[in-house]
């Protein structure tokens, strides 16, 4: 429970129509809302919820608030500023300090005063538990490993040894960090031997790590994955990969070893990036697509195919296997335009 | 070990040229079966096995048994038949019953008397576990979560904060359900802002979910899984997504935020389906497909592109990219056919 | 801490220009060797850091070595050299012996003398853990599970019950072994009923198994994955599939039942393939493919389309739809030439 009052502080924002000590007791979209409920508009699409929703208030930006009649929180940027309101509301992660009973910390690790270490997690000899930590139920902390400053790991997230995580890291349950990368060396006889994976992972500072996201340890040198990444559910980094600062990828993305991506780049869902490979700044790639060689300019890629009835895409499917075909065929037509002069 | 009668009455079939006292020991395959196995065709492709197999009785259709002399167990629905007797032969997913010494579990939190509560579990406060649920070792019950009556989480499955589950909800291990949704705000500066994800995940009865397969919580309302909805292994579906009842979900798909499917769909393996598009009932996608748009008819879509020897690909792909000069040397041909009268 | 002379050892690898004493003190990359390290060229693309690099000695080949004055270790195939040498440098995986006070081990379960059960590690009745076993962190093993000699669990594995691992396997976290597969028949109410799944998994010797990756359970026979598989992290592996010897798959590959993928294959990522069908020995699939029926020759197959700019990549997407169109136009057009005499 706030204020409109601090709804404008925390927001950036300003009040227009509408009395800075009103109580605002939640969030909630234009058409759900309930008087004493706070609700946003941030997209063109739901402009006509404006009309009729009931919210007390709602966030805006300067060029809706100017046509229409809302009570409203008027910001340049109507999302980051619903996104800090609705910080207001978001349940305190782990207010507990200390270790739980049933967890086992190693005699051997080192532990800031106010950190606090749940059920059943497991912190192994050498690792360093920062200052304002929070490590949920069931995680495990390897050799060595460092969690830096008010970071949170939900619950069940695996860190490997040696892995160093930046402040205010947030890593949602079932992630893997530091697990061996995929080396392998083939033998004369066809078997393949294992190759040692002796680097490690560095994550920066305010990256967040979704759900079974899992990111390998480098070969020799480190992963790296820079300040303000955000990485979403089922993500797979192969080792010795380089993401750079605040670029997001969508679920279900996989990127193969020493593939390095730049800073701001957005993949969608489902991309695949080869190995050995670089991407510059900049660069968004929609759901799906597949690089398989270094993109120079930044910009928009593609390579995924939509759906059609599956009786007309088989017949798609048949004709594309002939499309060298169809080159010789229209190449054959030419030339016998060309050479007969008339057509 | 049960009879050929009882496996009749549960399987909803009757007898035929067999003795309902016959005693079965187990199911096999029909190329695998020993006396004393019952065995089953549910594929034509199969048939001629009938004729070799050593099981003591077959489950088959009616037309099957007309045409072939084994003794048979005769039902409508041979597979659905077999599912049922198969049943009888299961493991007992557990009888054990109360909290083992090692979990851990609020003294905030609601345990039915009838339930069991594996090793290493945690159940937080004001989470309730109804009348025969069942939780196998290592599970994470988050804060004021709800598993409904006969539910079954197998191993490490990690349900959190407020989410509900319907009755006869089986989840496999390493399921998160309740992550945080991948919302985000761009700021002027290119940085990433959290939105807080504040809805949760609402489950409906006889759900099943895969191992590793994750569910982000909505952020203002809920991600909805309706009643009978099965998801394979690795799926992963973003926030506020709503699958409508009985569809099936094969390994690997991913569904963008806020898509809604419909009732009795089936999504084949490593489907991609785009975000705010909605899906209609009966709706079926083969494998590796991609859904951009909505698809407001019933049957069947794809997109998935099949292999071909990598040299003949490469050419075809190299000719893909070459197809609007296609058309343009096409239509130029056409042009000069139709000017000059002749071709 | 080792020596040129026991690096050449373990190598199988000559020395030349360099004395067996040298001390080496860890591995690296030529650009970053410092003096004290061993580095080493497995890949021609790499050639030009020889002249420059400041390691005290290369593991090359003897074509490399002979135009070439830095200090060498000669190998036949240097990938397979380093992979041995590096192992000199890697952590002990866990030198310790017994169960951790906070696992939690059936009496009912059997555990050689010489093995490690980590903190919050689960063995239920009847599994066994056989010789040289070390179990990490927070790993649950099902019901009759056999874990074979010298195998490793990183930390957070599951494995279901009576699933047979065979000796040296290592399993990365978050791994799940034997979970149900996705069984269902189809009621005439279009409602799902549970299939059993009686099956089990049955794992080879020097099997690698990358993080949070799956592997199904058989219907009634067993999924198998033979000796000398690698497998990557967030691999889906279906009900019955059977893997042939030595394979590897990258990550993000999905096989759905009952594929049978020959020895020796390779699958890129995110590869899918279909089920019921098989893949014989020899058999590369290059990243993203797709495989919807068998492969009866041994080679390279591919169907991944690459990135585009978005802009062309539309134009190419909207014109492979009118595919057909073209081919009937191109007909109509020889057809008039044909017609006519002349073009």
């Amino acid at each position: 429970m706030t204020t409109l009052g601090e709804i404008a502080v925390v927001a950036g924002a300003y009040l227009r129509g509408c009395d800075a000590a009103t109580v605002i007791v939640g969030v909630a979209p234009l058409h759900r809302a309930e008087p004493g409920y706070l609700s946003f508009l941030t997209h063109r699409r739901y402009r006509a919820c404006l009309e009729t929703t009931r919210a007390t208030a709602v966030i805006l930006s300067p060029e809706d608030a100017a046509s229409c009649s809302t009570p409203a929180v008027v910001a340049a940027n109507p999302h980051v500023a619903y996104a800090r309101a609705a910080a207001l509301f978001a349940p305190v992660a782990e207010s507990r300090r200390g270790v739980h009973c049933t967890a086992w910390v190693s005699p051997d690790s080192h532990i800031a005063a106010d950190t606090w270490i749940g059920p059943h997690c497991v912190v192994e000899a050498g690792a360093v538990i920062e200052a304002g930590v929070v490590i949920g139920p069931g995680c495990v902390i390897g050799e060595y490993a460092i969690i830096g400053a008010n970071s949170r790991l939900v619950a069940q997230v695996t860190i490997c040894h040696r892995v160093r995580l930046g402040q205010r890291v947030l890593i949602h349950p079932g992630a893997v960090i530091g697990s061996d990368g995929f080396g392998l060396a083939l033998d004369s006889k066809g078997r393949w031997l294992k190759v040692p994976q002796l680097g490690s992972v560095l994550i920066g500072d305010e990256v967040e790590i979704g759900a079974n996201t899992t990111i390998d340890r480098g070969a020799l040198e480190d992963t790296v994955i820079e300040d303000g990444v955000k990485l979403d559910n089922q993500i797979q980094i192969a080792h010795n990969v380089h993401i750079g600062a605040h670029s997001a990828l969508a679920g279900c993305v996989g990127i193969a070893g020493s593939a390095r991506i730049g800073r701001h780049c957005m993949l969608g869902g489902g991309v695949g990036i080869a190995g050995h490979l670089e991407i510059v700044d900049h660069v968004q790639i929609t759901g799906m697509s597949l690089v398989t060689q270094s993109i120079t300019e930044s910009g928009v890629y593609s390579s995924g195919l939509a759906v059609e009835p599956n009786r007309i895409w088989n017949k798609i499917s048949a004709r594309l296997r002939r499309l060298d075909e169809i080159f010789r065929r229209l190449a054959a037509l030419e030339k016998k335009s060309n050479r007969d002069g008339t057509l």
